[in-house]
């Protein structure tokens, strides 16, 4: 019972931004910088889904409320969408659009964790996942997967390995920010057997589907449709992550309950972001996800091989260990000198327990504003080995 | 423990929306419709502020993430807003922009509450509230206040008569959606002084600010800054529903809490709605805001007059018990009574222990059309009495 001036002990124990200080720093160096930390892409969405080509004329009730289930033009273009892609016949009970995929999750996290319960995420993971579980009661549990081999028989025994009486969920982020590795459907497979074995929900973060580069992505709500739910995002497919418009899908008869928790943590999404979303998929939207594709995957391969690293399979990072640039100031110390030459990186513990490793994301800039990122971190690495 | 296919009891237990049915219902009427229910406004935003004005060309970074904290420039415009309203020494770090109000009191119910901690609600209160508090694991504990006289001895007596060993917080919303009433400066003191003898911490939901028309609004934080929460809108004060963006001002220490659940429930605040609301805050707020007071106070008297009902003090809602033209159908035969001639009001319940009240928002479409909807209204009632 936390009075004035006590918070929620939960809350309490939360870690606060671990960007915040090393950004300060940054917002204050001089010469050019390479904000390589956050997941963002430095393209501009397609000119008829930009605030400008958003005229209140054409699209009455612009800057009002939307319903909180979403506009129904933006749900009928999610379903045609989702029928196209996972070839289930889905209706527009089964879908919520959200503000961004971390609204959806928030929403899945709510209605379906009890004070306690366990969600298993696939490690290393998106790093809000922690927290939404957090915030909503839960205990996040991570099982690193996508630092080795992720075979169907080790993803299995891996999460096997990690089951308790509490275990509610299983989230599984694929193509997988921060390590840039598709999930072989195989695996996700092995996920889906031990869920049913189990009565777990299986949470499938599908954020950057448009960016499997080594492979098909592989849609994770025909594997288990009664289970899963599945979050997209305009953010990462548009490059619209400032308009926060993303949806889930999941089975109908819980969705009511996602609708309670997003009605009650942001109300509906935004409007002129949905809008914008629908345009995206009902027009432009596939060819210029195709052209960003196309280009990911170029500067990703590039960045890659220049760290010596092999190139992403799918996303938009480069996950990798930094050890044996160490010196006893540890990883902060490396982000520090990497501060000093104008360049900023995401730490590895905020993507689970992986003390020396970083996180570049290689579409935060254009490609080569990142190469000249890469380069600089080469020869900070090259100088501490 | 609900593993699937069960769902968060807590949730489970949560009512879902009280207008879908009815809306379905208006949106298949055959002729004119007066769509009371839902609290907007039929006005546009000022003309500088809606999406179209907004050029990525002058906004780098208009679709990219905005700082979770919120935009700078924004920051600065309520910095000084605050300081203007308050004559407190407000700081940045004092603010934090969220998804609209909604998300605001989401973060600080997030931070503050632990299960099962009751927050007592000055009734009839906003809906949202309820479920705020219970989707963060809350217990809401209505007390009725704003239903009778509003005298400083009366409020202090109500509160004190619900306070058990579990209440944490007072949650006060005035100018009061849905009564159309003002807590008085001496009712909000007297809320002051049990907050401080129990150790309370007080929410002040102040986004009818601007839409005080029976005397000027108390501003909630000078009285007690240590532990009081207010929250503010643009959605309300500048007609923005839409997009989303409110703030909370709050202790200092405090705000690094609200951060982490407002990072983990929709992340950033949209970014053109950031830009939109310093613009007015900055440029044509004031005086777009001033000439819609004086618009609602006209046809809110207007509305009240023709309902034999006192005019409001502010905000942009009527709640009046319709006890006397209720039959065996009860309220649910009333509303849909009004639904049959295209008019939707909200019901009672929504706000608290009122099983006969309706709530009807006069500001929700131009005025001539909210007086029809009031004389359908004012019909159907006198038929029924």
């Amino acid at each position: 019972m936390p009075r004035h001036p006590h918070v929620s002990p939960t809350i309490a124990a939360m870690g606060g931004s671990v960007y915040s200080s090393l950004a300060h720093r940054l917002a204050a160096h001089r010469g050019p910088t390479y904000p390589l930390h956050i997941g963002d892409t430095w393209r501009e969405p397609p000119a008829e889904c930009q605030m400008e080509a958003l005229r209140t004329a054409d699209h009455p009730g612009l800057h009002r409320y939307a319903p909180v289930h979403g506009l129904p033009a933006l749900l009928d273009a999610i379903v045609a969408r989702e029928r196209a892609t996972t070839m289930l016949p889905v209706a527009p009970d089964e879908v919520l659009v959200t503000a961004g995929a971390t609204g959806g999750l928030g929403a899945v996290a709510g209605a379906l964790l009890a004070p306690g319960d366990e969600v298993l995420l696939l490690a290393p993971y998106w790093p809000l996942i922690a927290g939404i579980v957090r915030t909503m009661g839960g205990t996040p549990v991570p099982v690193p997967v996508f630092d080795g081999p992720v075979d169907a028989p080790t993803v299995r025994a891996a999460v096997e390995g990690a089951l308790t009486h509490r275990t509610v969920a299983i989230y599984a982020n694929t193509p997988n920010n921060p390590t840039g590795r598709l999930l072989p459907t195989a695996s996700l497979e092995a996920l889906v057997d031990v869920a049913r074995a189990h009565d777990l929900w299986l949470w499938t973060d599908e954020v950057y589907a448009h960016y499997a580069y080594a492979a098909p992505h592989t849609f994770g709500r025909p594997l288990a449709p009664e289970r899963t739910f599945a979050a997209h995002s305009f953010s990462k497919a548009y490059g619209m992550a400032g308009n926060r418009c993303g949806y889930v899908v999941g089975p109908a008869d819980v969705m009511e309950h996602l609708r309670k928790v997003s009605t009650h943590t942001f109300y509906s999404t935004p409007t002129a972001a949905q809008v914008a979303a629908e345009r995206a998929l009902d027009g432009p939207g596939d060819a210029w996800a195709a052209e960003a594709a196309a280009g990911y995957a170029e500067v990703g391969a590039e960045a890659a091989r220049r760290l010596g690293l092999p190139a992403p399979e799918g996303s938009t990072f480069l996950f990798f260990d930094v050890a044996d640039a160490l010196d006893a100031a540890g990883l902060t110390g490396l982000l520090e000198a990497c501060v000093e030459r104008g360049l900023l990186l995401a730490p590895g513990p905020s993507f689970g327990p992986f003390p020396t490793h970083v996180r570049l994301c290689f579409t935060a800039a254009p490609p080569e504003v990142v190469l000249e990122g890469v380069d600089i971190l080469g020869a900070v690495l090259r100088a501490r080995r």
